[in-house]
């Protein structure tokens, strides 16, 4: 039978993806734990387009069946294929009192409570800047994060991007004196600024695009930043590289999310790389499904796949993603403070699909 | 009074670490939130020198007292100075039931009980080979981890020395096909070995220091290696490329623990670069404070600071690291399989001091 490099070489030809025979046996071992697309893509934390494909030549290689209802599902060829290969089904061993960010949210139910409250009315996330928010556990996960770690209480804060409405919490915890917002989108920064006025929070929002300079009082101005920036290499790049632009002084720290999902491990390298070397920061935590997102409206329209078990409503929060914390040193630098023109959201590892970028 | 800037200097000029004006605020901050100097490095994350001569320093200038037990507290000109400072006591939010690690233990329950009862009668650590073992929630967690990212069950595993008694686990656990333990210290290997031959564990354990060549039989044959390295640059770049090199293919995956203990910022930033660029491997995970060490003996001789607040008994597992996971890429290339000479325990910023070194 089909031996594992063969499949993930056919993935790779599907796909423009890098693609390893173990890579394809986290797959395997994800389609044998549930009969859910969103959620073996949640499970094998392998890009989109390479498990939307692989799942198809599988099912091309009569080694799965699709169900009325989209569940994938392996048929005895397909289980005595596993066992050949002694692939067991996917195990999970997450921590239920945190979901696994080992942090503990109990002395924070007041915030949690207080942020559903105020953000009722939140816009909707539109496919014309990539959003999809954060569920409200994350967020108020990353509030006490940063605390943990001293970047916010009494600290200047960057929020770069933010639908996930950070600022919000981050403003009603008391803790940053200063909060500082600049997003793309004219309805998130009106309701920003709103909120903030209404509960009398130091936040400011602005509009800005982080392909342009950073308003030049605001380099080297901040503690902490976080965003949650697309994730094409150059978008990588610049997002961050304007985060770190907008430090103030070593030890100075930057939060963002990084998934596995639109972003291969080949693309996580490189990354590493300038985040190493050229920007000459470090990395200081990397936690995995740190981030859950509510799912959003336009996801099954937008990923440009129509296969059956793909166009399937998803039944968790099957978007996740790992949370990186950087630190700055002496001599860490960001990027020169000029426009960038940059592609933001589309290459072969991204989820969304723009007829017009084919 | 001092500004924080002038106290890095000084610790700079006392230490050779690179100190930087955010160390000495979270060292403050963790001697707010506790009189215990173990305490303070653990809170703190800051290096062992650093942070015993800021302490001095802070006592120098009359900022704290040093009681009787060797208990650090700010005085009220201390109290006064922290004030202006706006710098409050570390908060900690870690999850009570996971320890802060992410990871549910209760389907181990019988793998502890099982640990604790075959290793009773361990070796204990020496300070030959800068031994410390972790605990027992640890060393299952390392498990459990490793066992859910898909590189335990059906692979073949390397412990590359094994002062932790990783293998041990990983053979009770019963899930590694094949595991080779590579340990300098004769009084492990023979312990290994026997445990092993005793429950029929699919353990091998043999003598090797890891300047020395890897067998040529165990280049490119493993799925998995795991680790605890010394902490001097050179250490850690021969004992993660060896690691690597020992890996078969892509998709593979090594984990080891760094602390900032015993590294800093720096040494940090160094070695990513060192991952990135010349191993060309990602890093996937950094879980903070993943590993719990269980106090040693020969701590207080080894120090080398004979300070009264370092001179005390520590009252909890005070030494912690960062857990790495790293994974391969079809460049990824450890190092030359030849020897290599280098000083594996001391720098500027090791916690052990050895006369002859000095
Ligand atoms: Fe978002
Ligand atoms: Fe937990």
């Amino acid at each position: 039978m089909e031996n594992l490099q063969d499949i993930a070489h056919q993935v790779y030809q599907r796909t423009g993806v890098m693609t390893s025979s173990k890579d394809v046996e986290k797959i395997l071992s994800a389609v044998a734990a549930t009969p859910h697309f969103w959620e073996i893509i949640t499970l094998s934390q392998r890009p989109f387009s390479v498990v939307a494909e692989m799942i198809e030549l599988l099912r091309q290689k009569n080694l799965v069946t699709i169900e009325k209802n989209g569940d994938i599902k392996f048929n005895s060829k397909g289980l005595e294929y596993l066992n050949s290969l002694k692939i067991v089904p996917k195990r999970v061993y997450t921590c239920p009192a945190c979901e696994g960010r080992g942090i503990n949210l109990s002395k924070l139910e007041d915030l949690i409570k207080k942020f559903d409250q105020v953000t009722v009315n939140r816009p909707k996330a539109i496919s014309d800047y990539d959003q999809g928010f954060v569920t409200t556990q994350t967020v108020v996960s990353r509030i006490v994060l940063m605390a943990e770690r001293g970047d916010l209480e009494g600290k200047k804060l960057l929020v770069l991007g933010d639908d996930d409405l950070v600022s919000i919490a981050a403003g009603l915890s008391g803790m940053p004196t200063e909060i500082v917002v600049m997003e793309i989108d004219d309805r998130i920064v009106e309701y920003i600024n709103e909120v903030a006025n209404k509960y009398n929070l130091p936040i400011k929002a602005m509009k800005y695009d982080f392909r342009d300079k950073l308003p030049d009082e605001y380099v080297g101005y901040f503690d902490t930043f976080i965003t949650d920036p697309p994730e094409t290499i150059e978008a990588l790049e610049i997002c961050i590289g304007r985060g770190i632009s907008a430090l103030s002084q070593e030890g100075c720290a930057g939060y963002f999310g990084l998934t596995l999902i639109e972003a291969s491990l080949g693309k996580w390298n490189i990354f590493q790389q300038i985040l190493a070397s050229k920007f000459k920061v470090v990395v200081t935590d990397i936690i995995d499904d740190f981030n859950h997102y509510v799912n959003w409206d336009y996801l099954l329209k937008s990923v440009g796949k129509d296969y059956a078990f793909v166009q399937v409503e998803p039944r968790l929060n099957w978007y996740r993603s790992s949370m990186y914390r950087i630190e700055t040193l002496i001599d860490s630098k960001g990027i020169e403070n000029e426009y960038k023109p940059c592609e933001l959201y589309v290459d072969e590892e991204a989820l969304i699909y723009k007829e017009e970028n084919k």
